[in-house]
């Protein structure tokens, strides 16, 4: 998994049907941006923990999401 | 999910017969070009957000498709 | 598989009912720190063997866990 | 999907045996070179599209190739 | 796939029990450093061809092997 901070949320009207509700953050790891879904609902400023690639879309069980990154959580303070 | 900036469209008269019908679209993301399949008819300019891997190809249900970069929204201007 | 050095761990209070329980520790790999799943107990300082994306999360049989990096080996100091 | 330009051919005599029939090209891909598996039969120089993953793999349909990246087409002169 | 050249082997006494028995090899590709589970008994020096992620796994037929770099095959001289 890979640690980001969320720096902003992604809005699309227009997208594919099976994009699941919800959030779309923007993260940004190591100097890159990528984005993903939060199921949590994490706010800027806040260090999350991600997964990527087939494993993010196993969290959608019902339908077949078009989702490679998703939050698992959020990492606590230290 | 991975932000980009459509840039142009890439043809291939000979291809894969299982290469799904529609365009097939130049982006440019983080300084890098990939070509991302495009169900949603996006122009260039437009910022779009792009789902890659065995997620993309999970898009086409009723045949296995050779897609591993999926055009999933249209980014809001904001 | 990737070689690195276990740095840390990370916690998280908040997360996703289906994260695994155990522990999630930083490992450093070529510079670059990621966050891996750990069944065997390994220790700061120590060099494990990483294996990624959905491979990661078969090591999970019962249930479907949002692993994409997992801790397979502890590696022999020679 | 990645653009390249086909630089060469790899031979390998010794090989698991479910490696299938047919060329392996040497590909050009943003500076680095990568193997790709050529069903469509390009010749050096060419500009190709190359789908990676398990989405490569899923091209061959009979048996389970361990084939991870594959030409799905040439790309038109413009 | 990737090329890369045998630089050296990894030994895990601690390990997974799914890890199959079998030499891992460190391998030096573009700079960096993998380790890739050989099956075909290559030699420090050799140049290899190497498969990822779960199209790797996939060579484990009879159980879920976590492992996601492959040598497939030994590349030829020219």
């Amino acid at each position: 998994m890979i640690q980001g901070k969320v720096t902003g949320q992604v809005w699309s009207s227009r997208h594919l049907e099976t994009l699941p509700k919800g959030a779309l953050l923007e993260v940004e790891v190591a100097g890159n941006k990528i984005v993903a879904f939060d199921p949590l609902g994490c706010a800027p400023g806040e260090n999350v923990l991600i997964t990527t690639g087939s494993v993010a879309a196993g969290h959608f069980t019902e339908f077949k999401a078009p989702i490679d990154a998703l939050i698992i959580g959020s990492i606590d303070d230290t």
